[in-house]
């Protein structure tokens, strides 16, 4: 059985990975992948912590998160509040729905947790295609990291536990968020000669909501072989 | 709002006490009630972890089970593996819906969980008017007290909660039809001029594939403005 890979972007604390491995061994996700780990890997407190759940699971260090998605398809960030950009969002129960649509689909998807302190930046936000918020009571809405990755992981397990995935294929494959990246990152360079930044000041932030605006969206492959094709086009028009 | 008591059956851990109370906070409930904790009460370890939640919840101490149960109608115990004894097998889910309509019929309910080490007695299961059962994967069943208390605070919310869907509200409304029809039409004439159009046989299709993309996605009006002055500066790109 598909399931969705697990990624923590810089985890501080052993004691959470290993409590995220174990959630995930408990309730059947295999797949853990984690982002520059700020003690190193492999890591004492998580081996303590998961009890043997290393056994169960698979473990991939990244250096980047752009690495550790990109043969993904589908990426969701749980995330406590909306930030200022147009997203989707999920309940869990809503996100792993929409993830088992997309494994019927042949996608990798993944979910994604940010650091116990500051939680995701909001460049990493607008690389995913929505955001998943655990509806916790507004007088004391915050949750641990491991708790988070549990509740997602439950909510899997609950849901792959009835229902025997249909297959529902597209006419062309979805975009990875490789193919993705590679298209956003030409169309700011051409961007860039095209004086489209009117200041540096500004240009984190146009970048931002550029990146996000193509990353709500589901793209095939296809689509970014003609998005990458209308942008050739543009640069040379009027230039004969 | 009425929500179940959570007992903590002789807990040794107050890391696991402040956990759970940050899981109750969390989640909306409010009734902590503890049997005879190995390290007494108050407890350092448990006010640490719970990190403001015992401000949101009450907790009483018992000496026995027995006088914790006392003033409750309906109880269920959680445990890993069904004893030699005949009893309802809830899931978490199940639990709680059970749970709500012995609220409808004014009756008192409460969620036992047992020692870290030894979970419940059988003669304290045997009090219990059934057991609920976390769903957790055959080759790695064991989950801590202060996630299975986790769960079943989460499941609670989410039944009663029936979470009214978070307005998401973007800065900038949504785009009309014609707006994007105008920006698409916009598109097509620029890409005719760099000759993207291979031959005028295909491009009935291309355009048809294009206005198909750009219409699947649900863009907001200032998004459509960024994507004309994306198209104005790549036309501009190179050129000067």
């Amino acid at each position: 059985m598909i399931s969705p890979s697990i990624i923590l972007v810089q985890p501080q604390m052993g004691e959470n990975i290993g409590a995220a491995a174990r959630a995930m061994a408990n309730f059947g996700l295999s797949d853990l992948r984690i982002v520059d780990p700020r003690d190193g890997w492999p890591n004492e407190r998580a081996e303590a912590m998961g009890v043997g759940a290393f056994d169960h699971i698979k473990v991939n260090v990244y250096p980047t998160f752009e690495a550790a998605i990109a043969d993904c398809h589908f990426v969701l960030a749980t995330t406590a509040r909306p930030r200022e950009m147009v997203k989707d969002v999920y309940t869990p129960e809503g996100a792993v729905h929409r993830i088992q649509d997309k494994h019927a689909m042949e996608q990798k998807t993944a979910l994604v947790f940010g650091r116990e302190r500051n939680g995701l930046e909001n460049a990493e936000i607008a690389m995913c295609q929505g955001i998943i918020t655990v509806p916790t009571s507004d007088e004391f809405p915050s949750i641990n990291l491991a708790q988070a990755v549990l509740l997602l992981c439950y909510e899997w397990k609950r849901l792959i536990g009835d229902a025997p995935a249909q297959i529902l294929k597209s006419e062309s494959p979805a975009a990875t968020q490789e193919e993705l990246n590679n298209f956003t990152i030409r169309l700011m360079d051409e961007l860039e000669t095209g004086g489209f930044f009117r200041s540096e000041g500004l240009k984190p932030h146009m970048v931002k909501n550029i990146t996000n605006m193509f990353s709500r969206f589901e793209y095939t492959q296809q689509e970014i072989n003609t998005l990458q094709g209308i942008v050739s086009a543009l640069v040379k028009s009027e230039k004969e």
